[in-house]
């Protein structure tokens, strides 16, 4: 694998997973240990809801929704989701505020596009999620990136939004809960960003793709919470709450109660640029209302448990690994970041060096730090068998032990 | 209605739509005639076979396929996708040379912008289908449009082939059977396009959305049948003759058994777009391979004596109505065009106040022709309930006698 081949703005997540699971020796008798992309389907703890199952199983047998979509929308869906958003904001948002998209990702590639302009640029953070970066660089919009800092539980660096945002800045996104940290960020740390965002005359994307994916001490808290004093673009998906990314299924919603948007012509361009891409399956748009109204809190809170759980045995079995160092032990979204001190390793230069490695001699599928901007960072997903954790774990600390640097 | 709004590159079939609907008068008793947008769903008559529920339910009940799809489509889909085209072929095509797509329309958005660069130009024909009159726009890829003939059947203005290409042309579009003509193209009438294509130098794009959709006396011909003569790029779905386009699933196969779209690096283009843009449902993807297996062919053959029905109750209304004129009688697809004999009318100008103004007056909804390229025609959507198309007809013989010239 030649390091420079890999940036994030020329390879996604699904390329580099397939190119690590290819460098894992074959002769390996063990199973592969996969705590790369962060699919909650890869956790067999894990299964949807039968809510869902009826929901989508109804739609289909009903004949009705074999339709093409209505370009739009299916309405009943739209207003499923600005009810279910409704609940936790301080405004009501209807069905027009709402759009539906093949899950959350493609709500990025629709929104970047809407954003951009010549010479626009946007800001997002490091470490981010690629494809961000990805469309950014397709749509012509600059990129400028802010730290999260772990040394302040993974917070925003507020102080360089002011430095690094000119008039040519559209918006400054956050995924929160934060992937790939797995912190989740405080009311007052998100109205502090909207206010300098409000200050600095730009947008704000909130990607809430884990929304209510929270286990530790803190609350999720929906940016737009803050819309009446920055608008807010939100991205919200049914993949990880819901466990059916494969449902390919998601919104975007405009959280503008001053209607900012609509009068910018943002709205517009999304409108346009919905009506000639694809659209979510009929089928899966029509189970969406079952879904929202019927998931039970039971459901939720038995997979929080399931994440509380991973949370801490994948914190406490970090600790043992002398060649990593976690900062911040997880309590939201499905992945965390953990620092290779590279001090202590002997013939590893880097950290697509340490997962290629760790691929070949271990069959352990982690993703580099590069890839979501951290160099000599680790990305793990935690959306996986906790015996997987374990064991995964224990294969890196007996890598890193074979690598460790004689002193 | 503005009619000077109304042009294919800005207007997407599916606002068009919603635009004409909108003129309906709601004091109408009568119940909306809908001849416009192409949904077989429309067709009572027409119902997806139980082969396709049956695929999909266990699909899904499986809990094998919540998860993300794979980055290029789930080989066991393309295999099927393989073998289904590779039945009707001279060549025996692969996995790898298909990829799934989110319909007919996302093919569309994928090949375009694989084959533009700066200066490029691509041939579509006259009339054509909009989706690739609007990715062409926004990809920089320049329209040069060749003629469907009328009176000689729908067929190529094959003369006006090479009068069009130049060194920038990357390739010519067919789709076949026609959409929006009706017609079925005879083998060697293909065989000639593929040769003057050779000739040129230039690919072929053949959308076979309506393949095997044919109920006249002509034989369906794929254009992957002259692959060996020029590279041919077919488009596929399920939507029209599995009647489901609400499921959102079709493919990208590429015919070529010399290899030069690998040669020519168009197949790279194609993967990194795929690798990047939204894919199609995971659970859809793995109703396919039971689909195309145990479909039955007397499901497809009921459903063209449907269609074969349907184009005799219109061909033979359409002769009873003074102002339109149909060229040829309907043998495939599920859409006929039909010229509008404007000398013969009072205080309409054009088509799209012929339609606008039959919307108003008798509530039924059709497509002007310019919205398919050619001004001062109609676009008649087939794929309706019989009883549809005889009280459309009998509603647009009233509004064509009722605003009738008086001599």
């Amino acid at each position: 694998m030649e390091n420079k081949e890999l940036n994030s703005s020329s390879i996604t997540v699904g390329g580099l997973y397939d190119m690590l699971l290819d460098s894992v020796n074959k002769e390996d008798s063990r199973p592969v240990i996969r705590l790369g992309r962060v699919d909650p389907t890869d956790n067999p703890l894990f299964r949807t809801t039968t809510v869902a199952l009826d929901a989508i199983t109804t739609a289909i047998h009903s004949l009705n929704f074999n339709c093409y979509p209505p370009t739009l929308g299916l309405l009943e869906a739209k207003i499923a989701v600005a009810d279910h958003l409704s609940s936790h904001l301080p405004h009501k948002l209807s069905a027009e505020n709402v759009f539906l998209t093949i899950g959350g990702t493609q709500a990025i590639d629709i929104i970047l596009p809407s954003l951009a302009r010549p010479g626009a640029n946007i800001l997002l953070p490091k470490p981010g999620y690629p494809q961000y970066e990805l469309r950014a660089s397709r749509c012509n919009l600059e990129v400028r990136h802010f730290d999260l800092l772990p040394e302040r539980g993974w917070e925003v660096d507020l102080d360089s939004l002011e430095t690094l945002a000119d008039e040519n800045t559209v918006a400054l996104a956050l995924v929160s809960p934060s992937s790939p940290c797995g912190n989740v960020f405080a009311y007052e740390h998100l109205k502090r960003v909207a206010e300098i965002a409000s200050k600095l005359g730009i947008y704000v994307i909130s990607d809430e793709v884990y929304a209510h994916v929270v286990f530790g001490s803190k609350q999720f808290v929906p940016m737009g919470e803050f819309s009446s004093i920055v608008p807010v673009i939100t991205i919200g998906s049914f993949s990880k709450r819901w466990l059916i990314p494969g449902w390919r299924i998601g919104w975007i919603a405009i959280c503008d109660p001053r209607g900012i948007f609509q009068k910018s012509g943002v709205v517009s361009k999304i409108i346009d640029y919905v009506e000639i891409t694809a659209n979510p399956s009929t089928i899966v748009q029509a189970a969406i209302p079952e879904i929202l109204k019927k998931t039970t809190n039971d459901f939720h809170s038995k997979n929080l448990d399931i994440m509380r759980e991973i949370a801490k045995i994948f914190y406490d079995g970090c600790k043992e690994i002398p060649c990593l160092n976690c900062p911040q032990k997880p309590e939201g979204a499905m992945v965390v970041m953990v620092k290779i001190n590279l001090s202590q390793l002997e013939g590893i230069v880097d950290d697509i060096q340490f997962c290629s490695k760790l691929a070949k001699e271990e069959s352990v599928v982690l993703f580099p730090g590069v890839m979501v901007g951290l160099k000599n960072w680790l990305r793990f997903s935690l959306a996986v068998d906790p015996s997987d954790i374990k064991e995964g774990l224990s294969r890196v600390r007996a890598f890193g032990l074979r690598h460790a640097k004689r002193s």
